[in-house]
């Protein structure tokens, strides 16, 4: 078992930047992607719509043999985790709890800012999350479609990147938080505009970082870390044509993306 | 025959603004309106997907009977237009033709832009359509993805807009367009922006609304008119819960969005 793959799938591109801290913190281990791209994204659809997609999709991987799934997309995450812990056998892994913890930890005066997709954010999961760790917090939460966009147009240092940050933080700002969570799997890219935007008294919670730390921890725990490293390349699979995929995940990847292939899962 | 409604089909909500210009253009036409908003967007995807969803679309408005189908999504007429006439026997109206045919009725020196999202750039369905026209024109595309978020957003007055406005036309301004071609059902909702970066001296030309004539000229010649004027409320359906639909729709279609109802399309 413990040879087996980790399986990782988010709607689309976003969740390489898990992919990428996976390798990171997990050198050695086998990795498996699917990337959703032909319903990408998950931020605007309904609860029920996306835990139909995150079945399938955890499906798919578990017929990859692998041994645990990161739901390496907050909209998954928030609505489907459960769900998909009930169905499967192997250990399923989120990209909302282990944010959340890492802010309960740092914030120093309990004033957490969730930033988002549409979709996560209407969900509530990270103040639910957030909340159930230490209830005296205040959880002030921001929808912020254009980043998306802004990330993978390569814009994230542009002016508008900056104009977007400073329309969608201010609130935050006003609220006074200490921390605020990166909740979509694509913010990462915008860090350095966002940590300039909310200034350096502000702590910066990547939540792809938390999730592969809390892979790792969970894998020794359970006896599954690998024994002898992997020398086999880690394996891209998206439902659509991959060339958008290949174009655009590089940046997020923080590497080439050589052998994506096309699948169907629904 | 002449007295059923016409269909129109948009991956989302970006078609109501063809629907309201339907309403404008064709009153006492009934109208049913599909998106498909549990798979949008259709821009980033390939086109074998693209050409799947769009056939089960033309496949729902038939059920509901109708005389005609709009294609009121670009990537979808780009990519399916073809495939959907070949299969089916009503007639089919695609936005990329009408607003075409118009850039080539106004365009005073024969420099046309077109802007769009990704897919129906790439899919170089404009150009095709434009240069078939005429041979000596020249034509200048920009994919412009910030667009459908910032409408959506309700941004499109927002100096974000503006920047972005400038960032996606500087370079079909260097190319001296006289002409320029919103090539995404979105784009209507910034027609104020847009033309105040590219100023008086290039014409905007509304998709949206060739499109509504065309169909309009399309029925006349077709005796497709209905006689009695319909008292029929639209009808309008979605593939996701209509929460999303019903609330930012509300700005495309310049109307409140009463009767939506949920529908699975595949």
């Amino acid at each position: 078992m413990a040879e087996r793959a980790i399986g990782v799938f988010d709607s689309g591109i976003g969740g390489l930047t898990v992919f990428r801290e996976l390798r990171r913190w997990l050198p050695g281990e086998e990795l498996v992607y699917l990337g959703d791209t032909a319903r990408v994204p998950y931020g605007t659809k309904s609860a029920p719509t996306v835990c139909r997609y995150a079945i399938e999709a955890a499906n798919f991987l578990l017929q990859q043999q692998v041994k645990l799934i990161v739901v390496a997309c907050n909209t998954a995450s928030a609505v489907a985790l459960d769900l998909l812990a009930g169905q499967f056998d192997v250990p399923i892994v989120g990209v909302i709890e282990p944010g959340s913890r890492r802010a309960l930890e740092v914030s120093r005066h309990g004033r957490i800012g969730v930033i988002g997709t549409e979709g996560t954010i209407r969900s509530q999961a990270y103040e639910r999350v957030i909340r159930a760790g230490r209830a005296d917090v205040s959880v002030t939460v921001a929808a912020c479609p254009l980043f998306v966009p802004l990330a993978e147009e390569g814009w994230a240092d542009h002016p508008i990147a900056a104009m977007a940050a400073r329309e969608y933080l201010g609130p935050l700002l006003e609220q006074k938080i200490d921390t605020l969570v990166l909740g979509c799997t694509h913010y990462p890219l915008l860090k350095e505009t966002l940590q300039k935007t909310i200034g350096d008294g502000v702590t910066l919670i990547d939540s792809a970082e938390e999730t592969a730390k809390t892979v790792a921890a969970l894998l020794k725990q359970k006896n599954l870390r690998r024994g002898k490293p992997s020398q086999a390349a880690p394996r891209y699979f998206v439902t659509d044509i991959p060339d958008r995929f290949r174009k655009v995940g590089g940046t997020f990847l923080g590497d080439s993306l050589e052998e994506v292939s096309t699948v169907s899962i629904d």
